[in-house]
C-alpha cells in the first residue's frame, strides 16, 4: 500500500493579497492508490491561538483531489485565516500520498513553491 | 543499486496560459544509474475521471531524460489535457530518481517549483 | 512522538535586496505536537568563518512558529548577516517538523523557495 | 554522523539567458558536520552524451560551501554546459547533507526552486 496515513505541513500560509488573474492560494494535493475513499481530516496550527480541527475532505479511489486552502470551509463553516502563519495536520483512514504548493499572486508576476509533506505515520 | 522503482507526485498541474518566450510546462526528471536501460511507465491520475495509463518513456543507463509531459503522448496519441489538476505515478523496471519540476509563465515573468518524487518502493 | 530533534537546511541565504513592499527573508517554519514546549537551537555555518551557535527559540505544544531568520537574534544580539551563504542546523528537546522557506524580492515581483528540512536524528 | 555520502539531484540545468543583475545559475549547498574535511566529487549526467566525472570541490569541516554549478570547472577545465538537461551525483569521503536551488532570471523578475537532494547510501 503507497503512502502514510498522516502527514504534516510547517509552512502554511495564505497570501492576503493577489495581482492578476490569479488568486493567491495554496492546495494540498492528495492521491489515493488505494481501493476505497480516503475520508481525510485537516487540522491547522497556530502561532497564538488553539488549533482548527474541524476540517474534512475526500479522495476515491485511484483519484487525486487538490484540496484548495482558500476555499475549504469547517463544519462551522470557518474558512482558514490569510495572511497568518499556520501548520497542516493531514490525516487519512487509508494511505495517502501529500504535496503541498502555494501560488503567490501579491506582486506583478506570481510566485510558486512546493514541497512532498513529511510522511509521519 | 541507487533508487526506487515506483514514485509518486500528487501535484501536477499544465498551466494553461504563458507568456514571453517559454511555455508553461512540466517535467519528470529521471536519472537511471544502472547498467541497462530503464523502461518508464506513467500513470495519471485526475480528479473526476479514470487514469490514464499508456503513457511510456524511457532512460538510458548512464543518462537523465527530462520527461516534458506538455509534449509526450500515450499509445492511442493523447496528451495530458491542460488546465487540470492531475498526479502522477511513474513505475520503472530498475531503479531510478525521480524528479517533478514546473515552470509557469502565465502571468509575466516566470514561477518555478519542484520537488523530489515520493519513494514508494 | 511525529519529528525529529536535528534538522538541518543546508542552503540559507539572506538576500540583501528588497523591491516592493515585503521584505526578502526566510523561515523557519516549526511545527510542535508534543505536549510540552519546544525549546529550540540553531546553529548557523557559514563558508568562510566559525559557526554561530548562540540563537534560540521556541514553540509551543500544538502550536507552528515561523521563525523568521532575518529578525532573529543570538544572545549578544548579532543578526544572521545579509548576502553571505550560510546552512542551519535546527536542535529542539522534543520532536518537531521542520520547513525551509525563502521570499525573494530582489527583482520586481516575488520569488519563493520550501522545502522539507533534512531530518537528521 | 549527520548525513550521507551519496546524494542525487535528477533535475540540473543551468538556464542560459539572464536578465536584471543576478545571473541564471544553479548550486548545490553542502554542509559538513564531521570533524574532518569533505571531499566531493561531482558527476553530470546528460540526455545523449557520455556523464562528465572530473568535478571535484571540497568542504571543511563545520562549513557549508554553496558550490555555484555555473562556475565550477573540471580538471580539463570545462564548464558545465547551459540549455542542456542534466542530473548531478554528489559523492563525498565523509557524510554530508546536500540541497540543490536554482535562480532563474529569464524572464523580467527571477524565479527560484529548491530541493533536498535524494540521499542514496
Amino acid at each position: 500500500m503507497i503512502g502514510k496515513q498522516t502527514w504534516i505541513i510547517p509552512d502554511g500560509f495564505l497570501q492576503p493579497k493577489s495581482t492578476g488573474e490569479q488568486i493567491s492560494h495554496e492546495a494540498v494535493c492528495v492521491l489515493n492508490l488505494t481501493d476505497g475513499p480516503a475520508d481525510i481530516h485537516l487540522t491547522l496550527y497556530f502561532e497564538d491561538r488553539e488549533p482548527m480541527d474541524q476540517f474534512f475532505s475526500e479522495c476515491g479511489s485511484n483519484r487525486t483531489h487538490h484540496i484548495r486552502l482558500d476555499k475549504i470551509k469547517d463544519r462551522e463553516g470557518n474558512e482558514i485565516p490569510r495572511g497568518v502563519p499556520y501548520a497542516i495536520k493531514v490525516e487519512s483512514n487509508v494511505p495517502i500520498i501529500v504535496q503541498h504548493s502555494r501560488l503567490d499572486t501579491s506582486q506583478e508576476a506570481l510566485a510558486l513553491f512546493t514541497t512532498m509533506g513529511y510522511p509521519a505515520h
